[in-house]
């Protein structure tokens, strides 16, 4: 059973990293992220590539919580608060109210990373993919097709952020990531590993449903304003999705759950 | 070229539409909505099933409309106002700049509809669909898989909610629907005119990958927590995408994405 304290004043210092939550995001969170919801929690806490160094409930939700507090470190604080309490502290309404605070394991380099996967992998890499909600949604889609690990450039924006968290429903915490500065390291890096490298485009050669098989593939998705640098694009195989002349194109986390469902491997 | 008022005050009558435009999505509308962006601006002038009355834009942003303002009804009068009115008109910070208020023309009958739908058609149909981005991406889904119409249910959100048709990026007035007040009015209509009906769920029966070819399809769409109702899974063929497992399952928008591209006809 794990150690409950009740918080009563919005500035206990033992809550301080749930202060301001919103603003937080923005700054240096030295590894440390916000995951809200008991689904993402439950993913938390079956992760070995990060901590929990504490929950924030709600106090009427700690009856229905304890099935997923069994799974979370013996020796790991759980805070309750009252409703006023927990909105005060956080900035903003929690509706869910369910909060934990977690804590990135040493960052993982993408060179071990894809030492460790097996013969048959699907990698996916984004570039410039600064949205929150879809670097969440691509985790998500990554993860329902078994994706082995995604490879993100500098310019993308940090899957940890509270809501990419949120939008991934825990898939962030569960599917292995690393980040390298730029595109050129992230398609040498595979290029090492034997991967064949795909960017997805609108404007891309091959259609991505009458591709032949591979043991091993990478697909790059890029912004939907600029799209991927054409310096990538001259360098790789470029594959698009088929689709309406008459429309502008799909949100790039549309574009990646139909191109992951075309190279999924199977279960 | 349109007439255009500078406004200057924020109680000016001419703009009382587009006062606190996020509180106005929650009670009755008359068939007015507030379309957002130079790209949804130029769907809806392109499109008859809607009328615009008026647009409101920042008054910088005058000039690089123009091109976008050729194509709107000759007499409709262009607003044009400084960052700090139109933000206090609409009562937050209205990033892009562009706004118009459209209007519904008489809502357009399901059987009418159907009937004007060629020989080989795709309809998705929604139910129960409440969250304003998950109806405005499957729209957007819809538009680029050319999809002939969508039909929603009366406790699926609106699509001309603000955020559905910003979320659409504009499909939302591009691909016609019609809403009928429960699924079983839907699939009645959709079976008097030859539909093949499918059901779309975690738990279908047939792979989407594998269905054989037919004629006139309807997608059935459900929310993620409950799903599709299971009167109507009984009822009709079920299908569903494989995937991994160990994890939840998708998005309803990033599922449609998938069922619709594998329907699609072709260009």
């Amino acid at each position: 059973m794990n150690p409950v304290a009740h918080i009563v004043d919005q500035d206990d210092p033992r809550i301080a990293p749930y202060r301001a939550i919103r603003e937080r995001d923005l700054v240096g969170r030295e590894g440390r992220f916000i995951a809200e919801g008991k689904v993402v929690l439950n993913v938390l806490f079956n992760s070995r590539r990060f901590e929990v160094e504490s929950v924030l409930i709600l106090e009427q939700r700690l009856v229905g919580m304890q099935q997923t507090l069994a799974t979370a470190p013996v020796d790991m604080p759980v805070y309750v608060a009252t409703q006023s309490v927990l909105d005060a502290i956080a900035g903003f309404h929690i509706h869910r109210g369910i909060l934990a605070l977690g804590r990135k394991r040493p960052a993982e380099d993408a060179n071990a990373l894809l030492s460790g996967l097996p013969d048959q992998a699907l990698v996916v890499a984004l570039v410039g993919i600064s949205n929150h909600d879809n670097v969440g949604a691509i985790f998500r889609n990554a993860a329902a097709f078994n994706a082995d690990a995604v490879l993100l450039d500098a310019s993308s924006c940090d899957p940890l952020y509270r809501k990419a968290i949120r939008v991934s429903v825990g898939a962030v915490l569960q599917v292995p990531y690393a980040v390298l500065p730029t595109h050129q390291d992230i398609s040498k890096t595979l290029a090492e590993h034997d991967f064949r490298q795909l960017a997805l485009s609108p404007s891309g050669k091959d259609d991505i449903g009458a591709l032949a098989a591979a043991r091993r593939n990478a697909l790059y998705l890029g912004t939907e304003g600029e799209g991927l640098p054409p310096l990538l694009m001259d360098q790789m195989q470029t594959v698009r999705i088929p689709m309406s002349e008459s429309f502008d194109s799909l949100n790039v986390a549309a574009a990646s759950a139909i191109a992951l469902h075309r190279l999924w491997h199977g279960a």
